[in-house]
């Protein structure tokens, strides 16, 4: 038996840096905690935006905390047919080349001229977690869910280190596919 | 090598039983060929309706043809959840105890007591391509797709006889989880 890891189902969100965050709320205004979140230290917050595409808008998407350094828009590619941006999958963080789209708050609106993403699935470990599975930071595994709507999903990236902790990230699309509630578990396999 | 079947990506739609069709269109009014489908004698129509649930509104949602003993509404997890029906997961035509939901025509409206489903995924093969790929129907196989988003798809149902041609049906979370476009081929694996 593989390694099990439990899946975490990222619904569309925005990560902000600093600066577009005082233009999309106002200068004074500081992000509030609505929930802590699996990885230590993430948070999603009370605050919402909408993300504008030229072919429509996603309206009441949840920020993310803390603040990035650059602004990050995680979308699924249903989401991404939906407002009609291109769809570009890729990790985290790594934004130079990716689509823009417009996010309106309630205090002003910011135009990205990069930023939007689909998220390359990947699992979470702490390190003596990565131990026990017998993986590394940067592997790439399969992980296999059972049910109905079974699937393995190959190329998944291993994320593994002090910052992290068990959990496999996929969208909405992934998640429905595979017919998967929070929490669902599936195993590494090598 | 396993036998090669290209992906054919179901977006949400519409059977309609030909009594359900003259209350949403009108009495005398015929469904019109848009464009015939992959599978012998089936074909998109002209003609579309609005599903409704009790959280919100799928507009403009194409009908296929020809019509069938009892209105079927195909929907992906996504739209479910969308909407706000519950999600089942099941084969083509088996609609006991199913989920209802509204449909809105131009000319009236059904309340649809039971025919809402996520059809589960498929393979047409017609009689000669089941014997080639060495499957028969009702079997149950994987088909595994490569790329930056690969799965393997498990539980995949296969129809195979007279009415089917080579094709793979999935739905829109399925085809974008995978990354998969119309026609991407996967490899069936027993």
């Amino acid at each position: 038996m593989g390694y099990k890891v439990p899946a975490g189902i990222s619904n569309k969100h925005v990560h902000v840096s600093k600066e577009d965050f005082e233009v999309l709320f106002g200068k004074d205004f500081e992000m509030t905690n609505f929930k802590d979140l699996s990885q230590p230290g993430q948070f999603a917050t009370d605050q919402k935006v909408d993300i504008i595409g030229p072919r429509g808008t996603l309206a009441n998407i949840r920020i993310l905390g803390p603040y990035r350094p650059q602004t990050q828009v995680e979308l699924s590619e249903t989401d991404c047919y939906t407002i009609g941006i291109p769809i570009d999958v890729r990790e985290s963080g790594k934004l130079a080349g990716t689509p823009g789209c417009t996010l309106k708050g309630p205090n002003g609106s910011v135009e990205l001229k990069e930023g939007v993403m689909v998220a390359l699935r990947h699992v979470h470990l702490s390190g003596p977690q990565a131990e026990e599975a017998g993986v590394k930071d940067g592997d790439i595994v399969k992980v296999k869910f059972d049910g109905p709507r079974g699937i393995t999903f190959d190329n998944v990236l291993i994320r593994a280190g002090e910052k992290h902790y068990r959990d496999m990230h996929l969208d909405t699309d992934e998640a429905n596919a595979a017919g998967l509630t929070n929490g669902q578990e599936g195993e590494i396999i090598k």
